[in-house]
């Protein structure tokens, strides 16, 4: 058992009471004595009962993570992200998956708050704004790559126009002029959220994107390489594809190959996620929009604390993608840095 | 604010004492006043603190997961398991990573004492096994998907020599027999249990795979694609590769599909992880090996309970892989289903 107050007491030769003022710095006592006592509780171990002591501060440095959709591929920097935040502030992280079960949901609300948790983090990607959590939590909520329905929340996630505007720019930059967009389903915000970034992007450069050029067909390689054959057939002179995922960017560089299209040479590619592993393994690796989710889980964190201590900020905040350059659509002279990284800010696993 | 116990003894019109025995089912009370204190309670939201109620029982009701390796593609399904596993018990997990640094896992190590968690479960894939955590940590500590060098300690891991045993076995009864082996470095003790798993299949079989048939490549897809052309210059009658991982088998596949080597008519291929993900875009789709990481997840959870309840199970335990048969080396007639599913355990990403 580790030793407790009473045994840092007894080896100290004084009351529970001393050791205890001794250890917290309060009360008046000989600086000698009060030396003692924290050499003492530092020789045989003792460490203070930070669930007990929570029961006078009034926070308990604990804060949830609720994830609606399970721990996917997106999870891992958003929580490594989320916990260096938290970390600042010596806060642990209680996680639990609702896994898209309203009842399990409702469990794991409950218990956060018998668990007298500073705060909660609500994240999973969903199709659309997710319903919120009742207003009468008795700590802040942050939703992060989700955001709340209603606007009173704070919500963190990510900038999908910004990224599709991104991607279609850099296409754009490589000379491309007849550009098409393969996709998931339009029923998906993001995946509206990147057409209509796409789109301001090309205005800007005086094309267009127009919706025959579209192709919602889903987020699978597969998706991707049959798409591949209808495009070419429908639009002469296609010379730039914008990817919705790097799964489907896997699946289009695999079709060119097999069709003779030389990739970037007579179609530029550019991917979405920046999935290192996927990305680099394509042929020939994939330029790929980042969605920094190790920053947006760190802000999430920072954000949280701040809520704690008073100071929410309610509404959506969106923040920006940045673009990793590969061959499938290479730098240019003069891209700034700035978003051109191609450094993952957590090692892939 | 959350309602306290002193709100329910106002609303009830009891003293907080009265208030707590009737909550807690303890004391004697006329069963109508108890009933009246627990519905008072209902309404007005009122729930037990835990972290006050741990004092008395002893019990926190929180468990630490300590992963060395960061939140790799591995983690989400182990932590899956480990969550059910806990939901039992409703203890609630908090979430440590030691990002394999000897500073930070002290630091967690300190902090989980701090919260009086009732047990540790610690995890991340290494090269050997891991060095153990202090031996007077006043909790149970259980290894998993990782062992720990002390016999005394209990760890749960994959039982990697079984997964090159139904690898090979798979090749086998396909009607391989001149067969190579696609792997990572022999530093790590998952591809010497592998290769080890290997070869007594093929003895079983009257076949041997010789070291010059066994090349330590690295896990990469780039590293498979290049050990193709070197396998088909120096193996003659070629005629199935085990590939350590699926990664490695995609870009066996794509070399083999280059080189026009048919894929299951001249080559079988299995893989190793059975990342869906990857093993299923394949071209053709991949059989490989599953190590049942939600189940392990979900074993090591329930060792964990047992040893918080002082049924502790020291040495080291190796759950039984399976096999996820697709196109690249197909099931056979007599197969059972028992190793042979398809099904993740847990929905992927």
């Amino acid at each position: 058992m580790a030793p407790t107050i009473r045994d840092v007491a007894k080896a100290a030769g004084v009351s529970v009471a001393t050791a205890s003022k001794g250890l917290n710095g309060k009360g008046r006592m000989r600086p000698e004595t009060r030396q003692r006592i924290v050499d003492i509780a530092r020789d045989i171990g003792f460490r203070a009962n930070r669930n007990a002591s929570s029961l006078t501060t009034g926070r308990t440095f604990t804060v949830g993570l609720l994830t609606r959709d399970g721990y996917g591929r997106f999870t891992p920097p958003l929580l490594g992200g989320v916990e260096d935040a938290l970390s600042v502030d010596t806060a642990s992280l209680i996680l639990c998956d609702a896994r898209r079960d309203a009842v399990r949901e409702r469990h794991y609300v409950d218990a956060l708050v018998a668990r007298r948790v500073d705060g909660l983090i609500v994240t999973g990607r969903a199709t659309d704004p997710a319903p919120p959590l009742p207003r009468t939590l008795p700590f802040p909520v942050l939703y992060a790559y989700t955001t709340s329905r209603d606007e009173a929340d704070s919500s963190l996630t990510v900038d999908d126009e910004h990224g599709g505007w991104l991607a279609a720019r850099q296409l754009v930059r490589q000379g491309c002029r007849t550009i098409a967009h393969i996709t998931g389903p339009a029923s998906y915000l993001a995946v509206r959220e990147r057409v209509a970034g796409a789109r301001r992007a090309f205005r800007e450069h005086g094309l267009d994107l127009p919706d025959e050029r579209v192709l919602h067909v889903g987020f699978s390689e597969r998706a991707g390489y049959t798409a591949v054959e209808r495009l070419l057939a429908s639009t002469p002179g296609l010379d730039g594809i914008f990817c919705g995922s790097d799964q489907i960017g896997r699946g289009v560089a695999d079709a060119l190959g097999a069709a003779g299209v030389a990739v970037p040479g007579d179609v530029a590619l550019v991917g979405f996620d920046n999935w290192t592993l996927l990305a680099a393994a394509t042929r020939p690796p994939l330029t790929s929009v980042d969605m920094n989710l190790y920053r947006l889980g760190r802000a999430a964190g920072e954000s949280l604390l701040a809520a704690i201590d008073g100071d929410a900020e309610p509404g959506v905040r969106r923040l920006p993608c940045s673009l990793a350059i590969r061959a499938s659509c290479p730098a240019l002279p003069g891209d700034s840095t700035e978003w051109t990284h191609d450094t993952p800010l957590v090692p892939e696993a």
